[in-house]
């Protein structure tokens, strides 16, 4: 069965070209994933499909209302009943590799509401399932922070990326730093050289070197 | 004199929808900041374009070459040669608010490389200024990062946003928790309430409730 991703946004135009570029593309061309685009503006009351409005109590800014949201999560639940919503805010859980594991092994789909940073009705917290962070910086809007989380999850689905790169990414997961250094052609550029033992041909050296080297900036 | 953001990628179409929306297309339309993206397949090698080889020394996947990025930075440099030069790496410097508020006061502009996952010819180092990292998790590439880190710097260069939201920033940047709860219309949604306080034109029972609930989720 394939794993659906389901973005709620006022900025569809910012999904289109993340979900349609190299891996994500790949992984719906292949069937593995879903990922849709729900547009929050569709469910906007009124002729003019208000979506937010000044908060209760004063204040600046617009937050996003209840109810535009509220019918998005359930147009998004009719998809995928048994999906976890998931709502984008700089005081959620941190993401990190543990969670994208665990969220890649899930039976669940995902739906993702993508606040603007003025800020949502409370009220919409009795929608969500969780609620994440992808770190302490302030965005605009949850969408990047969205693709992100949608990101790190499907390239570790099974059958997304080769199986040399997934043992990679354990050795990430275990909290070690990434790679040795890496060269490729010329063997020397700009006056830059390649180190010579990579050249060697002599593997238990350059196995040797790498450990060495792993982690090193 | 406008900050200029220049993005060297393989996937061009990943950047457009992001920088063309919402308050990066504003800052740019405003005449505040200059967002572009560089096609790193424009500067690959011979008839083919080639931009990755295989690892001196053996190993999966292909790397980025050092020749195509370097004459994609140095053409970004021809644009704006005080420019830094930022690496998207997993094993970067964290990024946080404290250095998009640093980045947003700096007179440089900035040149984001994105690399793949499959990694890149170390010797790109020569060229970057800083190593980041958006957080602890891994990425297919460097755009999302790339787009996160543009976004958070842009939003606080002044005249982007207005003055309210520039003082709920601050409140961030200081490790404090964001908001306080807010509610908008309707007061009354499938038994979900306002509190009743936020409606009572009450100013000093007010800002009571909110200092008292803040950072709660």
């Amino acid at each position: 069965m394939m794993k659906k991703f389901q973005v709620i946004t006022l900025f569809p135009e910012m999904l289109a070209g993340v979900f349609g570029s190299s891996m994500m593309w790949k992984a719906q061309k292949d069937s593995i994933v879903e990922l849709s685009v729900i547009d929050l503006r569709e469910f906007g009351i009124g002729p003019r499909k208000q979506v937010d409005d000044t908060p209760y109590g004063g204040g600046d800014g617009m937050l996003l209302m209840i109810e535009p949201l509220w019918r998005a999560v359930e147009a998004a639940k009719a998809n995928d009943p048994t999906a976890k919503v998931l709502l984008m805010t700089p005081r959620g859980q941190r993401w990190h590799q543990s969670l994208a594991r665990e969220y890649s092994e899930s039976e669940h789909g995902y739906i993702f509401i993508c606040g603007r940073y003025e800020g949502y009705d409370e009220r919409i917290l009795e929608l969500v399932d969780d609620e994440l962070s992808v770190g302490d910086y302030v965005l605009t809007g949850g969408e990047l922070p969205a693709m992100t989380i949608v990101d790190s999850i499907v390239r570790l689905i099974p059958g997304v990326l080769g199986g040399a790169q997934s043992a990679e990414i354990e050795s990430f997961s275990d909290g070690k730093t990434l790679e040795y250094p890496q060269y490729t052609r010329p063997d020397s550029f700009n006056g830059h050289n390649v180190p010579d033992v990579l050249m060697s041909g002599n593997h238990s050296e350059i196995a040797k070197w790498r450990l060495e080297n792993s982690g090193k900036a």
